[in-house]
């Protein structure tokens, strides 16, 4: 039996689908059942239940984003960093193998250049890299799994959200049997207030840059499949191979929804820094050869992308 | 045997005084030795030691002072919140009780009048407040261990340093068999860079407030004092009985140690944080009846402060 943590989450909501299609037997459980935060709770539950795995899709992004995570720090912390730390302190204490939703927001950046001679560029806004990026995308490499995070609170700045899940990670990591799943913008074909596509649809003016990107049912697909094939623990970048830009997936909307309205951008990091956020955005492309390298197919961002639209789902909320 | 982690520290070293001193055998460990940081370590090496109690005197409290917690934030929430969150969780999972050395500084203010009509007040530098904390001390009472803390992310402003203590204390507890022992701004005789006594002597200008103060010596003596006549667990303030100002303890440090220099004070809260500091500082009176119901004697704070000025020693690092 596995046991899913956050089940009522964006994620948790397709992990629940996708162990529901495969047939794999699962308990969903809430803090009102169990108080899995607390540490004694937790590991009760664990040694009476024996379950073979535990996923945490539980965490707190911000409401309505993610720079709501810097004024709410005891939320921020406690649902992103206090949590995923209880339970790997839980799982380690009575012997089970977990998995967590990480994310990939805790790099800003990608490499630029051939490996002996690349560089760090932490500002895919500029113009000279965003031509690089336009023209040769494969010019560009992702951050791999071995990359230490460089949008944490060890190398700020950072939003204090991604601060958070980084300092997750570095308390988790070297634990054992551990999972982390790293998920970057997540999207899918269900119109949802956390899908990446429908905050470009609502937007009143959209911020362009490069990122990867992971389609939330491929991410939950493959979290699983790494888990069923016995993949080795640690660890995966969980996102679709490739990177887009903003103005790429409007350039999808535009063609594939067809919304008969034109999409408006920020003139420049500073006005979208002035005008719609407060905290430092992560803009990143993420390396998933490690992943790929189990033998899991993912396919392409832009194709998931445009199958994404290809059959968007405007009433979100009840079928999500 | 008991063991102590961050022996080496101000804390620390004053628990291996008075551990040697009562004969008590005790195990100072450090990282280097065992990476007690690391969950799987410490838990392995209590269900390997079975130490009778474990006291946690490590944390990290900004150098050269807490404004330094502000942009330190991952050696701040990794010493003062996962640290003690990891060894709670060890310890509970092991089954050995523990000691946490936790902060005052998670409260801001005092109340003021009789309990039916009190109210909080958070400015004790408020001129009215002040008049009152100097000719009718007894007006004001302080902060109980039921009084929920007011200093912290969950009600800003607060430091860095104090968010991160506060929340040590909200995921530590109800974990069981834990002492939470608050201190406050030690000092003793021993001239040392985190004595307050030493602050005061060396910084250009001084801070005037009302504060609760813990004397290094007694504080460690009450800690053990609980432990030994095993008073419940839970949370204690373990500051000498009373308040006082920074202007009477300068007026005692010209009385006794008679300086022979003046002391210059910043005239207003607001020089102070525009000058001086960056972070949000705590000043509070905290309420001692909780402890000095288990029977535990205490000396006033102003006759600890007297005592200290004279047996002021001042090679400090040598012999603190």
């Amino acid at each position: 039996m596995i046991l899913l943590l956050g089940a009522s989450g964006y994620v948790g909501q397709s992990f629940a689908t996708e162990l529901s299609r495969r047939g794999t037997p699962f308990t969903p459980l809430s803090r009102r059942e169990v108080d899995y935060c607390c540490f004694n709770a937790l590991l009760e539950f664990l040694q009476r239940t024996k379950p073979s795995l535990v996923i945490n899709a539980a965490g707190y992004a911000g409401v309505p984003n993610v720079d709501a995570c810097e004024t709410a720090r005891a939320e921020t912390l406690t649902g992103n960093t206090l949590l995923p730390v209880t339970i790997a302190h839980a799982c380690a204490a009575a012997g089970v193998p977990w998995g967590h939703v990480s994310s990939g927001c805790i790099y800003n950046g990608a490499w630029l250049g051939k490996e002996s001679s690349r560089r760090l560029v932490p500002d895919l806004h500029h113009p000279e890299v965003r031509s690089i990026a336009e023209t040769k995308p494969d010019a560009l490499a992702g951050f791999m799994e071995t990359d230490e995070p460089n949008f944490t609170f060890r190398n700020p700045p950072c939003s204090f959200y991604s601060g958070s899940k980084a300092l997750a990670e570095e308390a988790i990591a070297g634990l054992g049997q551990t999972f982390l799943w790293r998920m970057r913008m997540p999207f899918d074909h269900f119109d949802h207030p956390k899908n990446y596509l429908t905050k470009l649809l609502r937007y009143d003016r959209l911020y362009d840059n490069f990122n990867s990107l992971s389609h939330r049912g491929d991410f939950v697909r493959v979290c699983l499949d790494l888990w069923e094939r016995r993949a080795a623990f640690g660890i995966y970048n969980v996102t679709n191979p490739g990177f887009t830009s903003t103005r790429r997936v409007v350039g999808l909307i535009e063609k594939i929804l067809k919304p008969g309205r034109s999409f408006r951008f920020f003139a420049s990091d500073e006005e979208f820094y002035r005008v719609a956020a407060k905290a430092p955005r992560s803009n990143c492309v993420l390396d998933v050869s490690k992943l790929l390298a189990t033998g899991i197919k993912l396919r392409p961002v832009e194709e998931a992308l445009a199958d994404s639209l290809a059959h968007w789902t405007a009433s979100a909320s009840a079928r999500a």
